[in-house]
């Protein structure tokens, strides 16, 4: 079984010591990591950028599965580029997979970093925008998709010191992976 | 042609209304718009969250494209809950289009409202991660998508004064969607 790595770990300081870390813990459990090719990439190429998207689309399409880090990113929600990714392997009924390194609720992330009040039996941010408020770790698109296209979201009982290198949660991914690549 | 109306517009005070104003829009160009559920269940019921996904994941199934609004949500990038969705699209095969009310590039607009600064020839947030310089106005992954698998994502020129219903970016989309249906 081929995997997808996808995450913000691409934009790491040792985003490729991450990635040479997830692909070995794959290879222990018998199965392929691929990761994104972000930093593989010559930057100083015209249209680097479109270089990295067909590169990153061309190894999906080759995976079977995804291991997505849903780890927040500069804010109280997952990183956007990942999500996309999540979506787009869901969407051609891939093994969807995923971990959380901030195993809190998503509304009281939130509350630890922006103004969130009650308002008419909801909850809102300090644009009165709706702040979903269902239990979960994370907008619930993400959240269930994992749940009915592959596993539930894994997180970690208690965060871990470094959210950014910590592979615990990620491990247990490839293990579940490796059950079904197995059934 | 049916047209997923996807956005972090379920979040306003007035999400059904302005759902009605989108699909009103379409339907001026002989379009259907579909407009996410979420507002329109019971949220005292049992597993809401759970219904909510179904219903939208069902509705992007009847869809033949996507009007993702992209404008940031909470931060310096699009909601992630609508960039799911997006991806969910593309990888259905899906014509993909999108907006942003946000014209700014994204290292741009994050420096407004974090600590940016160069290091060893890359950009680099708080905590040491690298921001994407690619000239783009949000994640390559989300603006490439557009790109490939759709149209450009639409931006005014200037940023609207009411950021959340102004909807002249939308209706360019819903007239580029247009275009397409009759070619």
């Amino acid at each position: 079984m081929k995997i997808y790595l996808a995450g913000p770990d691409v934009f790491l300081p040792d985003a490729i010591e991450v990635g040479r870390r997830k692909a070995d813990i794959c290879a222990r459990y018998g199965l392929t990591g691929l990761y994104p090719l972000d930093n593989a990439i010559d930057r100083a190429a015209p249209d680097v950028s479109l270089i990295i998207f067909k590169g990153n689309e061309a190894m999906m399409h080759t995976a079977d599965a995804i291991i997505a880090n849903l780890t927040p990113f500069r804010g109280a929600g997952a990183d956007p580029g990942t999500v996309y990714e999540l979506g787009y392997m869901a969407g051609r009924g891939k093994l969807c997979l995923g971990y959380s390194n901030d195993p809190a609720i998503y509304a009281d992330r939130l509350r630890r970093i922006a103004d969130v009040k009650p308002l008419d039996e909801r909850l809102v941010d300090a644009e009165g925008l709706t702040v979903e408020d269902f239990g979960l770790p994370d907008n619930l698109m993400l959240i269930h998709a994992l749940d009915l296209h592959g596993c539930p979201l894994v997180v970690p009982t208690q965060a871990p010191g470094d959210l950014w290198h910590d592979l615990t949660a990620f491990e247990a991914c490839v293990r579940l992976a490796a059950e079904r690549s197995r059934s």
